[in-house]
């Protein structure tokens, strides 16, 4: 059946609903294959490989419409060439995993299909996100988890909120005036830190200071050198818990300290604001990023333009629920069901059971490969997070001298493993190289469903592909 | 069965999936019922009684899991207390239908749970999306479909885009320096404009100019006086085709003309940037955004940092498809999918006949009420979109002498029938004050399930609620 058939009026008719039942069919049955360790992680095709077009399957788009048949095939097809990211062997990215609760969650969601930013059309999500978002303040540590804050479309996205507010803080005249009415603003940074606040930095005009190390007597140094310089002005301290390559920790407490003294505003805990991505490590369903606001009124103040057909002020609901207006969008998608949803059912003490597990899989990994015989730790000692970085070294390779020839050789030993992975569709992990460090793997752990197998699968399979480079 | 047993790693398990189809059949169920007229299009709620909780339904989040059975009669009260947003009676957003197809095309992409940022982890849906901006770009008419673009987060996200690559193309050194390496930047927008323009204005630090009208003398006149003040610098200037409330046209080839003599940026149409949003008059689900580009580059320059961890020059496939860079997020949800899906199902001539039937339906409402007793329309004149906007009069006012009594007692009609719409849960239609204009009706239709006798129901509720007013 044509699916102009279907124009004016025909959804929600008896076979659009069986056609939703087919695509549930081929997702149910894709989901069952994803936690089943002997289906593929992906069967890897080159961008022009799939855009020559594969048997029945062609990505272009037509004037004329497919039938209904067709578009199964293309769901079905769609599925295949691309990658299981729940599955237990994928490692590629701190996203992974596929928890059915949160999927559920997800897809009540979009049969909603709504939007955030009134109280009118989004009641039990509005007053989901509000309860959702105190429970984590009270978790941080702020008293009586008082604040604010709002989910975002991602970690960068609520890191450049942090940056924006700090900057209304410190020049509120900013929002009307632009960046002329202020100083040049310097903004501080480790150079491990997430490369997201740089884009946060150069969005807003902000002069990017960064620093390989990062210590509270080097935070002081730095603010007076800055300060020292007529029309610099320091106004914001970015502060990593968990660096995206390695997962190490900034010593949060002492820059805290000496950035409460030079009226700094710092990003991550304590005084500020913090970003906490629960599609991370908590494994709910991408996208779920929330902003913390320790000062209630910022956002509101930096952000609201007031818009009179959205946000009416003589609404017959107390209209403080409203709470669009804070953000820089003004359509905002429902992030916050599924990961309410997972939160019920798990509560509290699940997620922290999963978090243990986490950490304790990625001690497994660690102290398996600490002495194995062609293992270099990037790190002594153990790992802050589940982030575990190491060279695989080729035997080939273990007798060379150290030295230039046998870095550059070394460089090139994580990108062939990978792309042979890829090829075979057996496993994902990421690598990458990071100051004078030659590409290493950087294994991160989150999917619940991974099991202590699943790691030494990964490292006989590095040693299967790796043995003869 | 308490989900605490599902960890360590029980997703996939049958009993998940059975709850999975569980929720299904809720779905499907709320589906049904959105398209049949006899169900309410809400069953409004104040927040305080939502929080205090309804019987069975705590919104309130514990440390102790729930039962997978309290899990379903969430996910049924969650729908229960919300809106309707697909119902052929909901008219209070422009956002507003439920596309079957592109419902599945939501349902796949959260079980595929995958991230925009580099091909080798969303292979199809990065070709799919490179695709689909191409086509779009075709059919603004840039030549050959030549450019460059992104799917965003919303509308707001992709203007500011606009005026971020705007700011780059003639500050690049902004980047890195901060934007006191620039002058004043000046940009100009209509008052009828999205607010969303003023929120990308005040983030990337311009000054902002707005005039109640736009035409190209005007321009010519601004850009003199504003290039005449020491250190201001116009640069940006943005139209509307189609505004927010009005759903009018700027003058968008006369303004094209003024800005290429002058070498300002144009936002929406020819020479520089459009932002296109499918998930409004296209139906498709939320979200689904563009910002498209004439210029290629300029996107990968404003936004690049070249993070290691994801994009690595050194992969085995054609690395000119990681395209994540060019977006200031770093995770970025698939939102092109259900769309390519939609238009794969209804080819191009599917969304045309769908918009026109919307126009027509706008034109249907135009005619019925311009010259009914107890109407009058804000504007003379057909509507340049489906927006029509309009007074109802109840017949205590209609005798009244104009003045400022009549006004005031008018200004408060709209918001008693839309509350009491509300509370009856039978319909949903905006309202709202502009400029000196007390509050109106503002009708918008993007819905295909919407029929004439729903155009007729809506203005027998306005005078079945407003009579009397």
């Amino acid at each position: 059946k044509m699916v102009t058939d279907l124009l004016p009026a025909k959804n929600g008719e008896e076979y659009t609903m069986q056609f939703l039942l087919e695509v549930v069919d081929i997702l149910t049955n894709y989901v069952r294959k994803t936690f089943d360790r002997s289906t593929k992680v992906l069967d890897f095709h080159h961008p022009h490989q799939l855009l020559e077009g594969m048997e029945g399957f062609s990505l272009e788009l037509c004037d004329q419409p497919e039938s209904l048949e067709q578009i199964l095939v293309d769901c079905r097809d769609t599925l295949k060439y691309g990658v299981r990211t729940g599955h237990p062997r994928f490692f590629n990215q701190l996203s992974s995993g596929l928890d059915i609760i949160g999927l559920a969650g997800e897809w009540l969601t979009s049969t909603a299909n709504t939007n955030m930013f009134t109280y009118e059309i989004a009641p039990v999500f509005v007053l989901m996100e509000q309860l959702t978002l105190k429970k984590m303040r009270e978790i941080i540590g702020w008293p009586n988890g008082e604040g604010d804050g709002i989910f975002s479309p991602g970690g960068a996205i609520s890191n450049m909120y942090s940056v924006m507010v700090a900057r209304y803080k410190h020049y509120p005249e900013v929002k009307i005036k632009g960046m002329t009415a202020a100083p040049r603003l310097v903004l501080f940074t480790s150079e491990h830190s997430h490369y997201s606040i740089k884009k946060a930095s150069a969005v807003l005009g902000f002069v990017l200071s960064t620093s390989d190390f990062y210590c509270a007597c080097y935070l002081v140094k730095w603010f007076c050198c800055v300060s020292a310089v007529q029309g610099f002005v320091p106004v914001f301290v970015n502060a990593t818990a968990g660096s995206t390559v390695y997962g190490a920790f900034d010593p949060i407490n002492e820059i805290a300290d000496i950035c409460e003294k030079y009226s700094m505003w710092l990003h991550v805990d304590v005084p500020n604001s913090v970003t906490w991505n629960p599609h991370k490590m908590m494994g709910v369903p991408l996208q779920c990023s929330a902003i913390l606001v320790r000062e209630k009124g910022l956002l509101q103040g930096c952000n609201s333009m007031c818009a009179g057909y959205l946000f009416q002020p003589d609404k017959q609901y107390d209209v403080t629920y409203d709470t669009g207006d804070k953000a820089i969008q003004c359509g905002r998608h429902v992030d916050i069901f599924k990961f309410w949803l997972m939160w019920k059912s798990k509560g509290t003490i699940g997620f922290e059971k999963h978090i243990d597990r986490c950490l304790e899989l990625s001690e497994y990994l660690y102290h398996k490969i600490k002495n194995r015989e062609g293992y270099e730790m990037v790190f002594e000692g153990k790992p802050q997070h589940t982030n575990v970085c190491f060279w695989y070294i080729p035997p080939s390779l273990r007798l060379l001298p150290d030295g230039e020839e046998k870095r550059q050789r070394l460089h090139r030993v994580a990108p062939k493993i990978k792309a042979m992975m890829m090829e075979c569709g057996t496993t994902m992990v990421g690598y990458q190289p990071q100051g004078d460090k030659v590409n290493f793997f950087r294994m991160v752990i989150s999917n619940p469903a991974v099991t202590r197998s699943d790691i030494d699968f990964l490292i006989d399979e590095i040693e299967r592909l790796g043995q003869d480079l």
